[in-house]
């Protein structure tokens, strides 16, 4: 096992009627800004929950955050919450309007340029404004990490920071607040909580134990729970299995201790900037390829993959490993992504203008050993046309 | 999957060489009360790493926190430090120095009769002195954890206390300072964790899969490293498993959202208390015994258990649950802990006395479904005689 460092201070509160604690949960003097998306909680009542729940509070408003938020549009959050002396933020949302939130609470507070939060990264947030959330789409962890994605519109640059300062105070997961989410959602949802997973698990053994049985716990549950999430749209115990393994798949237990790999997301972010993919569109294009090419040096995992999550044990290991790949594959399908760049009419000529934004970004040392430069992508991507 | 509120604040550093880390996470300017047990931590030079580390700090020491920590001797301990101003403790031992650190935290920022703090609870903590850990026996949990079990040696009560003022600032856990532990230690380390998994895992279903799979993970894990422990007990990873295993044990985790047990350990409690036996060794005598009687309302989780654990698949329902068992006991004679009353020199007059003081702690409706009486409790210990 390698050292770390695990820390993950987020108060998570789970279950029905949840959204109901944040009375008590938001401080009462508080100024707050509400902030999310584009109304889906207007729809389907996590709005009027969250707005009684506040009714004492005094709140103002930041709405508009988008899938994959952008700089520009976070910078006029950040503008409003100076001028609104804000001194708390509510997300209410999915992953891009915490993610935004975590924007919003760093450079609400800081005094130099806000695009040195994305381009230096998060070392330089001496402090962020406190935050919490309400979770309404299980995916990318955000609820419960200190990790944000932000996009710069203007250079098509897709940009991440992390800071222990941007960890949410609190987060409420009420399942019930997933159940209206359209289909292809939830689908995204789970694919990228299971891509999120096989980034910290899909490496090199260093006798892990707990990690790499924790992390084929979360696969399973996804394998098991996801497609009857599809099917059998309100079932709670359903949602709510599938939104506890998003969280805890990316809130930094599984990956303490191991190597990780996160090359499937950098190629990935890089389709979604120039293509406007969904991001777990692209992770279900690249992760499969990404394993195939890389087979020898995640050999021994891949195997211990093939046998402990899809019961792989019979016939030679490069039949098992390519079939444990196929399932992943038939997996994400049935979840309802589409794992080939054509059926998202992405042809050989988008691969040359993917590969050009990974060199032109300096992402040529991908994965656990570094060994993924342009070349190893460019291999990634014509295999996955 | 029942609702919750999970919350651990405890920022654990992992791994060789951590120690020397105390120099930057004990403020600058504490003054700390150092705690430790009987003096293990002087021969296998802990207590020199964390002098050394603390050499510009100001530091004052409390030695002698007995295993299954008294009362009384914490007692002293508040009154050093709030005779010496203390600001900061640092607990450096297993789960006994630990809890007793909890104890010591809380009683001496609290104004009333300390026994409170136990008699009533930690609802009645309102502050308590910060504290950090190095974790030196991998076992309780307490490292990552809020809760505190004490011993009023006067009365012989053995109770416990639970706030989230008490959760370790930081905990080190370095496996290297476990590698000279005596073997008994080490063997009852993996059966307190295994017994700490059980009782938050083997109740009735609630769909709770990720929790499910988290602790089969745990159980697996420790069935697959116990051993060699103590057969390569120079092994670091076989160590840093075990101990990072205890851990997650009892962190909140697994027991958020589930029912929990906890008889076992009401009904162990008591015959440490009286006959002054391992926290273990009284696990590992009433677990199994446990398991049998109350078969019928554990049956669905006692089959998934057989199955998933174990791999006991063929048979009948009952044969499989009872192999299951079997392999239990078996696994804590494995690890040097005999699971008979008999093997510790008690007989059925001891059996008397269990159930007495049960009665007489209020301790007549235990286990997740409050069906534990004083009639349930006597028939599990005739079982183990």
């Amino acid at each position: 096992m390698l050292n770390f460092d695990f820390y993950n201070p987020t108060r998570i509160l789970f279950g029905q009627g949840q959204i109901a604690a944040l009375s008590r949960l938001v401080p009462a003097e508080a100024r707050v800004l509400l902030v999310y998306g584009g109304g889906s909680i207007k729809r389907n009542g996590v709005y009027d929950q969250v707005r009684a729940a506040l009714k004492n509070h005094t709140v103002l408003e930041f709405s508009g955050i988008e899938p994959n938020p952008t700089y520009e549009n976070l910078l006029r959050a950040v503008e409003q919450a100076k001028a609104g002396q804000i001194d708390f933020l509510l997300a209410v949302g999915g992953g891009s309007v915490i993610d935004g939130a975590k924007f919003i609470a760093a450079a609400a507070l800081h005094d130099g340029e806000p695009w040195d939060i994305l381009a230096i990264g998060g070392k330089i947030v001496d402090a962020a404004l406190p935050f919490g959330c309400v979770l309404t789409l299980p995916a990318t962890g955000s609820e419960m990490n200190s990790g944000s994605v932000v996009t710069r519109k203007s250079t098509l640059e897709k940009r991440s920071f992390n800071s222990r300062k941007v960890f949410p105070k609190f987060s409420i997961l009420d399942p019930d607040t997933t159940v209206t989410l359209p289909l292809r959602q939830v689908g995204n949802g789970v694919v990228d909580a299971y891509a999120h997973v096989m980034e910290q698990y899909m490496t090199y053994p260093v006798n892990a134990a707990v990690q790499d049985r924790f992390a084929e716990g979360l696969l399973l549950t996804l394998i098991e729970e996801g497609p009857k999430a599809l099917s059998m749209p309100d079932d709670y115990d359903v949602r709510a299995n599938v939104m506890w393994s998003a969280t805890l798949a990316l809130n930094g237990l599984i990956g303490a201790g191991v190597p990780q790999d996160w090359a499937t997301h950098a190629v990935g972010h890089e389709l979604t900037a120039l293509y406007d993919l969904d991001h777990a569109q692209t992770l279900a294009i690249v992760l499969p390829s990404m394993l195939r090419v890389r087979k020898q040096s995640k050999r021994a995992k891949l195997l211990q993959y093939a046998a402990r999550v899809w019961n792989l044990t019979g016939g030679d290991e490069d039949s098992r490993i390519e079939a444990a790949i196929v399932r992943t594959e038939q997996f994400f399908e049935q979840m309802g992504v589409k794992t080939r760049l054509a059926d998202y009419g992405l042809h050989r000529g988008s691969i040359d203008a993917v590969v050009a934004a990974l060199e032109a970004h300096g992402r040529t040392s991908l994965g656990e050993q570094r060994e993924v430069n342009a070349g190893v992508s460019r291999k990634v991507l014509e295999m996955s046309l």
